[in-house]
């Protein structure tokens, strides 16, 4: 519960309907995109203007209470959730495009706008932005900064990182800085602004961004590959990169996944197919087609059982179903979805593949797995029912050596989710002790009294490594 | 002078011929490509692997000696001037390239490897790595890495930072960080990797990193336009990039930089230009065709007086003399050549050359102009004679004021050779009082002693705007 002078400060900042403390709200902004996690703030506020939230955070700085800022919560690793109270900062009203400049090919926005309004919006001009989280309808430019999200086009045009070259943000002390600018090139000093990028809200408020735009591609085509053997997809994988063509999407599918999104979208998948690839490629039209061409020989070469490739938009549309309606798919099975981001070198994905099957089976639990072929980004995803507290231990446990499993084999614990709340027992596996105590180094610089989501990144404890048994 | 014991214990690390305390040792090691800096360390180490690095670091930390890691020292920033003393740390024995991995297209080196080196190696296999600073002959990748090199192609394929996915780093206390990985995705907490390129040496001892690659461009095409309006070739620049084409190459030379080259290299340039354009584009041959002839189209509408496009690969050679020679042809003019890196978004160059030619002639210097045009990286480079010391502080007041209309026109002090020693006192003007203080913190996070490259980055005083008189 907030001292009641300090809400009147809030108050008078923000303005009355701008600041609440009510039940309700309170309990809307207590949980995200992540199950199982929950916990109250003490008020919930909503900045209209950088000058706004430094003043805010003066006040906070002074009280040393803590601050979630958030976009729409949409995260999935606990990124969001106000784990020791304080104020969570919703910055939905922060929702402008500052300026896109023809010129110089970018667009300055606030971080509270929805991704997927300010895409149409640069596409609406000719222009072109790469990053689609999955989330993009809902989620925020800010949120997908915090996370460094990715998507689906990802392999070819990189994530949220590569496009964010200027920042404004709020320091932990109220102090306003100013990272990059529109420029290609900055070497001024350590670049704080890439730093930013991925750092879930523990350094600083980040309350603007300057991105980068590209060209739009000039055609784009979509295909499917069923594959009976899962080592024949991902040798697809491996051989359309070796044969140096980088696809706009290379998505992967696994046989419980094809079965789920058969049932929701009723697509006439293969049911007896052990993986499907999603394969896009877009540019110039004569390179495209070239692309589509070679990759269709190296995945009939591979024994691709079924080709499918769109010939109109809306035959692709109908393949890219298939694979965005994974998620959804498999969260109507059972009242409980958990979805991983576990991350390997693209080389290592039917090994990975296999690896978490096995997990599964030794848990006796349900793991589909979908996700990023070409970036070796995948997502494990366990349906279960938070309920049954027995099962969802098992699941946890498993995950558990799914982050053993992608370590092993070169990977990451987190490919484009974050750390957050769920997986920062688990950060040290990656990064060793040093590199731990050189990250709270750098949170100290920024936020020396933990008021910036607190809690999140840098676990009380890490979790003891366990040696996997092979069966 | 190092203590003998302290000698002892290095040697005996090392070996005996791979540390050095005679004169001629420190003499060499005690300036880079920078003019009129130097100061002698107290002596040089050339490690042989990571393990050797991370003990003399243990016995540098034990002392509190500082160490400057260099590789060929050509940067042109002060960077690797030990001017507090202590050890120089060669990479050069560490020059191995560790992995080529084909199928997930990284490489992974030893810092110490000549940048030229490695490329040719990469090519040789049919890949492609972009990065091509000017002194990539001699310059090592660890040197890249340290001060985020561009080069010529940095428009279209960035710079190094967009090529660097993990990294194997030693702290100050001697322990040994591995970041990243062969991934292209990882958002396993604060993104040290990115953090560490373009660091200088301060933060940590970068021993080994894994490479992105990508496959290389199909065909190239080259072509030179010629102006004698400089808004003319500005305006070309702005309108290729609105057009949605983003060239490989798009380089700038002002008149003066025109008559030096042409003199020195005999290529037969129009003396009477203001400016000269090199543009190159590469990808698949119909695009390329395509994007050159809309170029030329371009450059003929904004009046370019001249248009040369390179027929054959000899031509197209040529042709990228005239861009390539400017520096060394510059420094025949006079004893002693500065050259800096002033950025300015794209869409003010004509601006930013026109207030350099009002900088030169207001303190009576010379300076001429060329750089990455579609960067907005420009390289003002003065000729001047060390031994004239006047004259020198003249050359100096005027780069201070080119700094500051960089930043009145939205760019920055470096775009791509570093602050180091040079830009130090310049720093804060471009990020701030509070983003050098967060700057700080970070290195205090990873080098609480300053043992590592001290007195770069960070200028003991900064130094006050002067407000600009406009003639």
């Amino acid at each position: 519960m907030l001292d009641a002078a300090i809400a009147q400060r809030l108050r008078q900042i923000v303005g009355e309907n701008n600041f609440k403390d009510d039940r309700q709200s309170l309990v809307a902004h207590s949980y995200d995109g992540t199950p199982m996690l929950q916990s109250l703030p003490d008020g919930v506020i909503y900045p209209n203007n950088t000058q706004q939230v430094s003043d805010i955070m003066k006040v906070l700085a002074e009280h040393r209470i803590p601050v979630v800022s958030r976009g729409s919560g949409s995260n999935l690793c606990g990124g969001t959730v106000p784990v020791q109270g304080g104020i969570v900062m919703v910055m939905h009203r922060m929702n402008r495009i500052v300026e896109v400049d023809m010129e110089n090919l970018t667009a300055t926005v606030q971080t509270g706008m929805i991704t997927a309004e300010f895409t149409a919006h640069i596409e609406s001009l000719g222009l072109f932005y790469p990053p689609d989280p999955s989330s993009m309808k809902i989620s925020t430019i800010g949120g997908n900064i915090a996370e460094c999200s990715g998507g689906l086009r990802g392999l070819k045009y990189g994530t949220t990182k590569d496009y964010v070259i200027g920042l404004e943000a709020v320091l932990a002390s109220g102090e306003i800085i100013r990272t990059g600018g529109k420029l290609m090139k900055d070497v001024a000093g350590y670049d704080l602004t890439k730093l930013l990028v991925g750092s879930e809200g523990t350094l600083a408020i980040i309350t603007e961004a300057t991105l980068k735009l590209v060209p739009p591609p000039k055609s784009k085509k979509t295909m499917l590959a069923m594959y009976k053997d899962l080592y024949g997809a991902a040798r697809t994988v491996s051989r359309i990169i070796e044969a140096k063509i980088i696809p706009a999407t290379l998505e992967f599918m696994d046989n419980p996944t094809i079965r789920v999104v058969d049932d929701f979208a009723k697509l006439g998948l293969p049911r007896d197919m052990e993986a499907i690839l999603l394969i896009e490629q877009d540019g110039d039209p004569e390179a495209v087609e070239r692309d589509i061409q070679r990759i269709k020989e190296i995945c009939e070469s591979e024994r691709a059982d079924r080709l499918d490739v769109a010939e109109t938009r809306e035959q692709a549309e109908k393949l890219l179903t298939a694979r965005r309606s994974a998620f959804t798919a498999l969260a109507r099975l059972r009242p409980t979805t958990i979805l991983e981001d576990a991350t390997v070198p693209r080389s290592r994905i039917a090994d990975m593949v296999l690896r978490i099957n096995e997990i599964a089976r030794k848990y006796d639990v349900s793991i589909a797995t979908f996700g990023h072929a070409g970036d070796g980004n995948l997502h494990p995803t366990a349906t279960t029912d938070a309920r049954d507290k027995e099962e969802v231990h098992r699941v946890e446990q498993a995950f558990e050596e799914v982050f053993e499993a992608a370590i092993e084999l070169g990977g990451t614990i987190t490919g484009e989710h974050g750390v957050g709340l769920v997986k920062a027992p688990f950060l040290e596996w990656k990064v060793g002790s040093a590199g731990i105590e050189v990250m709270k180094g750098i949170k100290n610089a920024f936020d020396p009294h933990h008021l910036l989501n607190p809690g999140k990144v840098f676990a009380k404890e890490s979790r003891k490594r366990v040696v996997i048994s092979r069966e």
